[in-house]
């Protein structure tokens, strides 16, 4: 590949890009689509009105870029959780070490990679062949190689000193996020699992008759987990059709009022909604919990504490005598719980989760098969042979180009489309107890993934498929690697350009979304607003993508110091774009509170010291022992660097410390809340309505704001309202809030 | 080799047992060697007398072996602790699982062996080589493999079921152990290090104003730990110049009594007799104190606390959101603190270990030169090439013999040595906070150089030496072992031998502790036997020497039955030498609770893993699908047992469960020794006086046996002595116990 098909590439991606993002800029301002760019707001319920037809809604603009550069952290804390923020770090991280880096390249490794080869007459620039500009360029021996040597240097320290400041800065907003937070029921409640089932005794009875014995001072009640049976589900399904019934009359009185205001959303956070309809929804839990009990109790309970403290003892401390019986874990929030393997038997857990990591190691094998078919593309004359009727096609100048620099990444990033699914499927059945959780290990896998089959599998293609060498040979890698990765650098650079800068545009179109809407508008004739759900953040397709784009820049960078500039413009209209969809389309339904750094810092920490032994590989084959010599200290620092900061930062995101949950248990003590919070407690967790109380929910709000709207007549009841568990709304009651989010939008 | 060196080699060590162990029995008969001999029994107190001189003391006889046999596992707990148990156990679990491999191996495997290439016309069975034996006579394609895979499939799955079974009722006896026991005050005590610095107070007060302020209602007290100075050391030199003197004049007065009873040993439990010191050594424990306090207090202090679980619980849970500072642990016992890395700053500790493994891993490499140097004993003609001169030496059929046969183990064994100590230092520099841990460490340390540089090592001796191939290539391993490993049995099958037999001969004949027994009397004409030390069992070296040899066992049984006979001799000599040792030399101070078995556990499961790898490689290179077939799934059920083993017991050994604590504690609080035990709690850890109070302790024994032998006028006042906290000491006072012990012994 050459100079000008990296340009051709480039012109066809930054085309691309500028025709999707403007085509976004006009899409966004349609009312129809208002659904799939402004879900989030949709279920905060407050957006500015828009005029149905004036010029303006088809003349693209900037705003939304200016919105996103303008949002404070505080604001996206408060809108997207801290989940969200630790997100936009990793984007803000990536930023400042590849602007270094983009320097240091440029002064220092670019020039002497270009001269590096004396004995070569170069030619124009536009017909340069990209391997000119490598370090694959420089002879062996050369005295130069010491500027890529301390070009390593300043880029681990540089990344290594961001990284201990961004640790610290995300442990100590960690920190901030427990303490600040509104009281959380999940703090006081602890999941047991593995109660031993006793022919006396039902299992509520077993965890009533344990937690008085042992933890009298501290208990207060429990909830018991449902098996989800045949009978539950027709009960869920009946409610629901019932509920679908009922929201139909209501929307006959709604809809008029609510289509002006371009508002009938359902809102994310039902736990606050949830009292106005108290005694129904209560009496139908009552119900259930009647039927369960005698039918189908599950060996999983929730059980509540008096105090934070006694609740995190209870779920560290070893319950029983036998490890495998009465084992408990800090509960997730309400919202995060994933009911449907709460009941799992705590036996089959271990051997699950051998199950699936066996089966996703499987399935990454598998995946070589479209991989090595991308790869076969770059290498066209290795394609011609293949198939030799395309040897026409493939002479044209235009389409080579097209082949060797485009289609080979599309290929790629279609087949990675079906991966997150998988991965999230086999997380869920690997039995998390959590939605967080089970995000969280998609997305470990889904990194995992990626890194192997993007990185590792297109550099050793060959030799991966043909005899599986890799494997055989561990004192080689760094060899390898050195020789193999210079020449991949190439397909490196165009998949940054393609897969990088597409993504951007594809995520902030939400093409999918769009697409569904547009079906459901035009082709289902469905002009029903609220049916259509809101999506949360996609961490797991998210955090490993960006991931892989740092993972790449820290390999490559000293190689070949032309991916850095794209990738610096990847990771720039990556924050545009990911505030805005903060902002504007994901709901923060759940969160992990930043447990997705540890991830990521162990990633950033894995591409530092990958790209260090490839540069081993690269000073050994270029013969300069000084080079290598002062490369090895530098790998040992980082791993000495990471496991300090293990020691010094990981016990934070793994547990909440003694200190601060006996002085938030104070504070509530002094104030005297903990009665308030001891009665919310009870009410916190419900296992069968969730379905349906959030359909009851949104259609109460509905008609509320109905009366709100239409009459202005009556403001809400301040004791239907309950301080909410989710941090984005701290304030008491809901017509405040919008009031602040208004404001905050002009 | 063939079979009549083996059995040269078998004479050899045989002979030499025999010898040692006649010498033994006459040998422990001497009073002079009643220190070396009976170290424990001195050190409790009790000891059959010996009359001066009769002929039955040079007539060598079995009795100790009839003693070993007759003594009960109850007996060994009451005396050796649960470590002496587990240890045993280790033995008996292979004396079983190689009691079947012998059958399987003799029945099924050797004949295949043995006929198994029918082209050989085999020859008279003392000329036969070793190699007729080995898998290595299959020929390749065999139908007759299926014998080995059959035996494979039998010796893996009565380990798993011996394991199962073996990990269950020790961790039973573990649970028993902790409630079982008297009062440890290491339950109620934790240990605080990291304790911040702060100019305004001092660490004491800052331990004091933590614990008030977070655990008030369970904290009792607490004790700093003070930095151990030159002024310390200079002091507890002086106290020990001071007992000294103090003890010369004692023994003038002992001596003749203690003489005629051939006991005046130091009592292991100095903790039982302090307090009959207890206004003394309590005033100078006060003394150091307050200069401490003044000078040196260090960043770490024992903690007491009000319950047992009050103390578990703040050992678990993180206690400061700086997850380095205020770093809690459960302690260990009194007697089992190592003072001197107490002090040691916590935050240096991470890096330490890094060291320490760094270090040891290098030890491994530079061991490798003894190593290869025996490995080229064993291959005549290549010695020969090296040293020309040997060429007429090494002709003669014995001496070509004795070399291949007997010296390899031989220079091994010595170079061995030196190696537990080594990493006893490592361990030390490691920073474990109690002596055990330590040997814990120590033993794993010891275990993983043993098996690389006896198995490893020898078997890829040429590679590794030259090339370093043996990292190189990680998929070849099970072939390249299939390769090397047959070739090997013989030298293994000489070292169980004469590395195996001899070390227990070695052990039971103490010969160290016996020289330097003679150096003393004959020598130094000294005649004081109070001075020689008691010594704890070393189980970092014994433990890793038993598991090697259950290693070698696994790895080589099917491959070459024969070594299955020498091995299972082996520990069947280990069985009586171990008991024999534990109920008359070593001394239990102190002990983990049977920390020691996850890590035989482990080791086995290796050992099963690496011999179903080889089987694999050998299936392979024998051509035999089926059999390769089969060996597949049993390794993979290998794998999931361990795991299953690892859920289900292994959480009891890394902490105590709540229930059994707050079991305990209300059994305390029922009986209402609660504040019997908060009283002794406070004068439990004593760092200063360990060395001199051992010695007030023994002499003021002395004393006290002066008294009551002499005269039996006077009988030990029960208020003096403690409950003691070792578990073999169960009773209240010490003469019902030293009446249990002889009705025992009768």
């Amino acid at each position: 590949m050459n100079v000008s098909a990296l340009l051709t590439s480039v012109g066809i991606n930054t085309g691309l890009c500028a025709v999707l993002l403007l085509l976004y800029s006009i899409l966004r301002k349609q009312p129809s689509n208002v659904h799939v760019y402004f879900g989030r707001r949709l279920a905060s319920k407050h957006l500015a009105h828009n005029d149905p037809f004036c010029l303006e809604r088809f003349v693209p603009s900037p705003s939304w870029i200016v919105k996103a550069w303008k949002t404070s952290e505080e604001e996206i804390l408060g809108i997207g959780g801290m989940d969200a923020v630790v997100f936009l770090r990793i984007v803000v991280f990536s930023i400042r070490v590849f602007s270094i880096a983009f320097v240091i390249c440029f002064l220092l490794v670019l020039p002497v990679n270009y001269y590096g080869n004396g004995e070569i007459h170069h030619k124009q620039i536009s017909s340069e062949q990209m391997e000119v500009f490598t370090i694959e360029n420089v002879k062996e021996g050369s005295r130069w190689l010491w500027t890529h040597c301390l070009a390593l240097y300043i880029i681990t320290c540089s990344a290594c000193i961001l990284l201990y400041f961004e640790y610290k800065s995300i442990s100590q907003m960690r920190l901030a996020h427990i303490t600040g937070s509104p009281t959380n029921p999940s703090h006081f409640t602890v999941l047991v699992r593995a109660i031993p089932w006793s022919s006396k005794e039902s299992y509520s009875d077993s965890v009533k008759r344990f937690f008085t014995n042992y933890h009298a001072s501290n208990y207060l009640s429990h909830q018991m987990v449902y098996r989800s049976g045949r009978v539950q589900k027709l009960m869920t399904d009946a409610e629901k059709m019932y509920m679908v019934i009922k929201a139909a009359s209501i929307e006959q009185n709604c809809k008029p009022s609510l289509m002006q205001h371009g508002l009938c959303g359902q809102p994310a956070d039902s736990f606050n909604i949830l009292p106005s309809e108290d005694g129904s929804v209560s009496g139908k839990s009552v119900v259930n919990m009647e039927l369960g009990k005698s039918t189908k109790e599950s060996a999983a309970a929730f059980v509540f504490f008096k105090t934070r403290y006694a609740a995190v003892v209870a779920a560290q401390v070893l319950q029983s005598s036998h490890p495998m019986l009465w084992v408990t874990n800090l509960a997730p929030e309400p919202h995060d719980v994933y009911w449907s393997n709460l009941c799992i038997p705590y036996k089959q857990l271990w051997i699950r989760k051998i199950g699936t990591l066996v089966a996703a190691i499987a399935f990454m094998f598998v995946f070589l098969i479209p991989v090595t078919f991308v790869q076969g593309l770059t290498q066209l004359d290795q394609l011609q042979q293949t198939f030799p009727f395309l040897r026409g096609l493939l002479k044209k100048k235009y389409m080579s180009q097209l082949v060797t620099g485009y289609l080979p990444s599309v290929v790629l990033i279609l087949a990675l489309y079906i991966v997150p699914p998988i991965m999230m499927l086999f997380s869920a059945i690997e039995g998390s107890i959590s939605r967080s959780g089970r995000k969280k290990s998609a997305c470990c896998k889904v990194l995992y993934f990626t890194i192997w089959n993007v990185f590792f599998v297109n550099v050793f293609t060959g030799s991966v498929i043909s005899q599986f060498n890799v494997f055989s040979s561990v004192k080689d890698i760094p060899t390898q690697l050195a020789k193999a990765v210079p020449r991949q650098v190439t397909f490196f650079t165009t998949y940054v350009l393609s897969s990088g800068w597409a993504s951007l545009a594809c995520e902030v179109m939400q093409i999918f979304a769009l697409f569904c809407n547009l079906c459901k508008r035009f082709v289902l004739r469905n002009k029903d607003d609220s049916s259509s759900g809101t999506l949360s953040f996609p961490y797991h397709t998210e955090v490993p993508r960006l991931l892989l784009f740092g993972f790449l820049g820290f390999t490559c960078s000293i190689l070949a110091p032309l991916i850095v500039p794209f990738l610096w413009v990847y990771f720039v209209l990556a924050y545009f774009v990911y505030r805005n969809q903060i902002l504007n389309v994901y709901v923060s339904k759940y969160e992990t509170g930043g447990q997705f750094w540890p991830i990521v810092h162990n990633t950033i920490i894995f591409s530092l010291t990958l790209s260090q032994i490839i540069a081993l590989g690269v000073f050994g084959i270029k013969r300069s022992p000084v080079a290598s010599g002062f490369t090895f200290p530098l790998i040992i620092c980082t791993l000495l660097f990471n496991e300090y900061c293990r020691q010094r930062f990981l016990p934070i995101f793994k547990t909440n410390a003694a200190e601060i949950l006996i002085e938030m248990d104070r504070k509530d003590e002094q104030s005297g809340k903990m009665e308030e919070i001891h009665r919310q407690l009870r009410a916190a967790y419900y296992q069968f309505t969730v379905a349906s109380h959030e359909t009851v929910a949104s259609h109460e709000l509905c008609k509320f704001e109905c009366l709100s709207h239409g009459a202005k007549k009556s403001s809400p009841d301040p004791k239907n309202v309950k301080p909410g568990n989710e941090p984005r709304q701290r304030n008491g009651s809901q017509t405040v809030h919008c009031d602040v989010e208004e404001n905050r939008m002009k």
